[in-house]
């Protein structure tokens, strides 16, 4: 068995992308970034933590939001440059109050259709 | 409705991630990148079309293996910086002759595992 970090390739801010799928249903959640912090946080904790690009520094999912990942199982892609985040994500996923970031779908013609509509208010997860 | 390109938000290179997720299994297959131009091809044509960072230029996936993936629908998060790509992908996903990249889990110890091997022999995909 090799270690983690022997096999994680990490780009040139030293982060790595991180795919967060409903370990059950399949459901893909989101995608954000992880740094080598966030990673041993989310191994040590089962809790997941992310880094947020926008605000420098470890982003504990939920913290503010209370919409936490359990961990279920972290996966390595076939060249390092990507993680699989095997979760259990109760409640939503994106701060729009939508179970999945991915709502919106693409047509042939370039037009855009929001397929979902938010669960909660965002306004009740973050505070008006 | 909106358009596409008023949504994408693309990187400094130009490019923007892309989950490719077997549409109906829930199987995420890999994680790759798209720039403008694989986007209009694979809206275009049904055929999934990445963009190769090592090669740099388009990647007509299953062009050299015959991996080909047909596109069931194309997604977009909340803030544009990533896509889903939802597609059928008959035989494998992976370079390595494996359905999915995401091949290999990370124990708490910091060990990986890992959790599938080969269908296909390489050699069979991409020639000896």
């Amino acid at each position: 068995m090799s270690d983690v970090f022997d096999i994680i390739r990490f780009n040139d801010q030293g982060l790595v992308t991180a795919i967060a799928q409903q370990h059950d249903t399949g459901e893909v959640l989101m995608l954000a970034w992880m740094n080598r912090e966030a990673i041993e946080e989310t191994l040590a904790t089962g809790r997941v933590c992310y880094f947020s690009r926008s605000r420098n520094g470890l982003w504990r999912k939920g913290e503010t939001s209370g919409q936490v990942q359990t961990l279920i199982e972290l996966r390595v892609d076939c060249d390092g440059d990507a993680l699989l985040v095997l979760v259990d994500q109760p409640g939503v996923a994106c701060h729009t109050g939508r179970r999945s970031c991915f709502y919106r779908a693409m047509g042939k013609d370039g037009t855009v259709t929001t397929l979902t509509e938010p669960l909660i208010d965002p306004h009740t997860l973050y505070g008006s």
